[in-house]
């Protein structure tokens, strides 16, 4: 099978970039703790330029941001297994971002409840019939489970993309075999 | 919205952790470039109690890990939000599962092949009429796209998983709305 990424499928498409950013439902936080990686799922949003995301504000991955707050933050979707009828060919149809800068707490109570509606608008849209107040995010966030949560913010200063469109035709599917018949 | 991990949410389930293993198609490996994360995504086989996945033998990906082996696998799958009245409570359902250990390249022919066939086997299932051969391998090792090609290898020396299992009656839908009819 070929490796995933290859350097000549670059994606340079901003629109295309901006969509599966705003799409996109899970993105994958990576710390450095010394030399020692740590990668952990997130929901996020992708709003004014900068990734955001939340969390408890105690726990190992605050306790990394407090030492290194370097991060790479990576999106990533596959689409399915590209056949060939040699072995070596097969591939994958994928479009992934990494998007590189230091992740920062959001501080302002007001910022980080313009923050947690853009959360709503994209995971519950329409569910709740009037904008978030910034009395419950302010309780939200001293009285979760008796922890406080916080809002963070990475900036990007470098923002790389790649993508191996679908060619439909060609992906594998249950059943398929590699006979003539199929290329 | 609950930030996605909670300490409670830990999987002890083995046979769970396995299938998730086996099944999932994407895996996030984490490195550490010194002190700046790098976050890749990657087709993976969970086999013999060890991750193995592939890639050219060149690139900042392996100019790291000749640098600094140590990784962080992390494999994530989400399910969907799990809505409540109250905004602060919205949720997600996911699997995660986080492996801790040093990557090794698998020199060996043998063993490249056979975890090459593993590969075919998740990703292709039935597609060729007969198993890899060495020879193929061995080529295609040495003539992708005039790149050589690795196999590698993460032996976990630990081992981490969490889950928030879907309740469908509580997962979002497009037009669901917090009315108390829904609770």
């Amino acid at each position: 099978m070929r490796p995933i990424m290859h350097a000549q499928r670059n994606c340079e498409d901003q629109q295309k970039i901006n969509h599966f950013l705003n799409h996109t439902r899970t993105g994958l936080l990576g710390l450095s703790d010394g030399l020692q990686p740590y990668v952990i799922p997130l929901n996020f949003v992708w709003w004014n330029s900068c990734i955001y995301f939340h969390g408890l504000s105690s726990g190992r991955k605050v306790s990394i941001i407090k030492q290194n707050n370097a991060a790479c933050f990576t999106i990533f979707e596959e689409f399915g297994t590209v056949t060939d009828p040699v072995p070596a060919k097969t591939d994958t149809a994928y479009m992934s971002v990494m998007l590189f800068g230091d992740v920062e707490k959001v501080t302002q109570l007001e910022d980080a409840t313009a923050v947690l509606q853009q959360f709503l608008n994209k995971y519950v849209p329409g569910f709740y019939d009037r904008p978030l107040s910034k009395v419950h995010v302010d309780k939200y966030r001293s009285s979760l489970d008796n922890q406080t949560v916080s809002v963070y913010r990475l900036q990007p200063h470098t923002i790389t993309a790649k993508h191996n469109p679908v060619n439909e035709q060609h992906l594998f599917y249950p059943g398929k075999s590699a006979s003539p018949s199929n290329y």
